[in-house]
């Protein structure tokens, strides 16, 4: 493996062809330092009487040194660039996950045990209780990943295969993080009745499906008839990872600013599918003055609206039938949730709210507000990025929602285990820790992990939900 | 884990909860031992003022003695008898395979490289280049093992769940024997389009389909289409992987008893999937008098079948249109192919054969005859069991033929590629070695994956379906 600490965000990996006839590696090293790099380490790759390969790391002061990097060594005679990669490019290469078995196959013996004739036993008994799927399968420990990679991070509806790179990823953090053996399943549809229609027929070998990146509003159907059909956990992270890592997060800045969410007068700014899923779980947990703004202006049980789900919530929010557009919500408003589009919150906007205003400025790459631009107007920021405080990250919800959910072996996730994985989150920052700065622990925080586990498995046993009891 | 070694077939464990004010332990051993167990392993799983757990490791002489062993323990007053497991149930217990990532993600910038927002830069760079996904994906590493569970092993239509033990057995043999990531896809269908439709969308992740226990016809319509419609191999184990590895032995027998194959009159019985793709790769490798039987007697042209492979079989095979039962077929035949039932073979068809016939007696459990009662009239004899000499046992060739295909990125695995994973497999076996007991490798001989992986990558780069030239 590669030397983790020696590497940062400015090196790239050189792959030198040297015509060993007409060039030396020196001359390729000076070139590569004349044009400004800096060569850290060498491995060589193949050596023979005519040619050697060679992998040189070489260190840059930015990125538009690649290019006067390369340039150099093309001109050099008999030696070859075979190609440059940076570090990110090199963690991808084949993959980022692998299946392993958990024993040896040493002998005929394991062979006899792992596999045919002694596996029959095993499948046989199966056959007659298939509930035993769950102890003699992968299937209680095993997630799908499912993406049809319609809206994949902000790069929008790049397909499957380009969508892979993150599934992979997301079953790192799954394993890393909780130990749950997840794998990607990129679908080669985009079809809502091909979609469920695919996930049905792959879910014996699963004990929980995480609807990843799917565009609105085909995954709302998509998860609403694979939750209705199957008996395992159907959970898109995108709606309620988000919905409940931003509950959590609110519930500790509501603490800190000593409101209770009854009270609260809460605007949620950008009505999509996460917005929808915050509203609800805001609303399941007592929320009772929530008024939502999108492209229309504030959405209100006055109107019609096209969209279902814009109708959905126009009837389920907004009580008083406000009126008007984002300045109007924000007059004399307690909390800002911003799921919208960048720099679209004015310190005037900010300035019109209650005194210490709760700002959740969640866009990505671009919050609503940059935070050094209204730091000294609120009492509480968040942001959906990992250079700021408080970052609202849905790393935080998932491994520990389903490791719970797994444990006790639920048949789906509901809104007491989404709430009760929040208040887990939220519980982990400590009420002496509590701070402007500190409203949401890192996601590196090992406790967040066995305390959503332990919530959520109760919350489901509590609910009727589970199919085995949790142990404490 | 385990200890591998000191257990045995014939060994159980016994989880005792022993209520501390009643029972002794020393009590439960001497009941055990009394009961003919003898106790070899003791593990404490939990212990407190008033229960205590223990899993004692136990032999027996045979299985008979659990119920003996289990009896003596209910009658002692404050012993429970938990559970009682044998080592194959131990060795199942959560699944057989996990998925690992492949770097750990110790820190913020690790997680900024494999997931966001590094890693859509590698999404980008698929998205511009399809065939990437080779590089930066799992995909070149990855083979999806599908079943309906129609008919898995000899335990017929089983079903998806009871079908999982086996598809992670394979799963485990892929990785242990070729360094192949596979992973178990066990559908909730056994429609012939619902599976043809769901692997097509499942497939952007994988390198290769390995088809498994889908019964037949259904079988051949499922392959053929999936190979028309993906640009990956697809494989059909159960006739595909048994042909290759017959074929290989045949190969080998052929050659100790100084035949070519293009004058061997061979009698193919049991004209099943198997028995039809071992015939096809017999005439691809240049046999010229194949006689197949099956329930109707030997099939001919002159007659018609309602089944469409037997129509097939007629029109390709037996050239002089012979006809009559098996009787008839074996008159001075040199080879007998048994894919059909156990005991069918008689000692009188074994005379009526050329001189030194060879057998392969495959029917599983129970060959066509057993080698004991035919030994002394043979001059080779193959079975498909492990505890003869001579199996053909497909784990010869899975493992290395998707290997070499993965490897020069293989749009399909053809006729040439099955020939040469076969005259690997047979190359395998020395002039020097090679005898009547020794005619096909052991499945734990080292060189068999990495001569199949060579030959295979060879033909298919030969042949045009290869998108990568194969290393030497």
């Amino acid at each position: 493996m590669m030397k983790e600490h020696a590497l940062d965000g400015k090196t790239i990996i050189l792959r030198l062809e040297l015509d060993t006839r007409q060039a030396h590696f020196g001359s390729a090293a000076t070139a590569i330092e004349r044009a400004g790099g800096d060569i850290i380490a060498i491995d060589v790759i193949q050596t023979g009487r005519e040619k050697t390969v060679r992998d040189l790391t070489v260190k840059i002061a930015e990125t538009g040194m690649i290019a006067k990097v390369s340039d150099a060594l093309r001109r050099l005679p008999g030696v070859r660039l075979v190609n440059v990669s940076d570090r990110t490019f090199l963690l991808h290469l084949g993959g980022k996950i692998v299946v392993q078995p958990k024993v040896p196959i040493q002998n005929r013996d394991d062979l006899s045990r792992v596999y045919t004739p002694e596996v029959a036993r095993v499948c046989e008994a199966i056959r007659e209780d298939e509930s035993k799927a769950y102890s003699l399968t992968i299937k209680r420990n095993t997630v799908a990943v499912v993406s049809d990679g319609s809206a994949v991070l902000g790069l929008g509806n790049i397909g499957p295969y380009a969508a892979m790179p993150v599934m992979e990823g997301k079953a790192m953090l799954f394993k890393q993080f909780a130990d749950v053996d997840a794998f990607p399943i990129c679908l080669h549809t985009q079809d809502t009745d091909a979609i469920v229609a695919t996930v049905k027929a792959i879910a014996p070998a699963f004990g929980g499906i995480n609807l990843e990146d799917i565009a609105s509003p085909r995954c709302f159907e998509v998860e609403r008839r694979l939750r209705e059909e199957l008996d395992i956990p159907v959970f898109h992270d995108d709606q309620h990872g988000t919905a409940v890592v931003l509950y959590a997060g609110l519930l500790n800045a509501l603490k800190l600013t000593g409101r209770a969410i009854e009270d609260a007068r809460i605007v949620v700014c950008g009505i999509g599918a996460a917005g929808t899923a915050c509203t609800k779980m805001l609303l399941a947990g007592g929320a009772r003055h929530v008024i939502g703004v999108d492209k229309e202006g504030i959405l209100t049980a006055d109107k019609t609206y096209s969209h279902p789900m814009w109708q959905w919530y126009a009837e389920h929010t907004n009580p008083q039938r406000l009126s008007g557009g984002l300045a109007d919500a924000l007059q004399g408003a307690d909390v800002f949730i911003g799921l919208s589009a960048g720099g679209i919150l004015t310190r005037d906007h900010i300035r019109a709210m209650a005194p210490d205003p709760i700002v959740f400025a969640m866009a990505n790459p671009e919050p609503e507000i940059r935070p050094e631009l209204a730091e000294d107007l609120v009492a509480v920021f968040a942001t959906g990025r990992s250079d700021y405080p408080n970052q609202i990250n849905n790393v935080l919800c998932f491994p520990g929602i389903f490791r719970g959910a797994l444990d006790c072996r639920a048949s789906e996730i509901n809104e007491a285990m989404k709430l009760a994985a929040a208040e887990a989150i939220a519980s982990v920052v400590g009420d002496d820790e509590l701070s402007p700065m500190y409203i949401i622990p890192s996601v590196f925080n090992q406790h967040v992990v066995e305390e959503v586990r332990r919530r959520v498995a109760l919350a489901a046993w509590q609910s009727g939900v589970a199919r085995r009891k949790p142990r404490e």
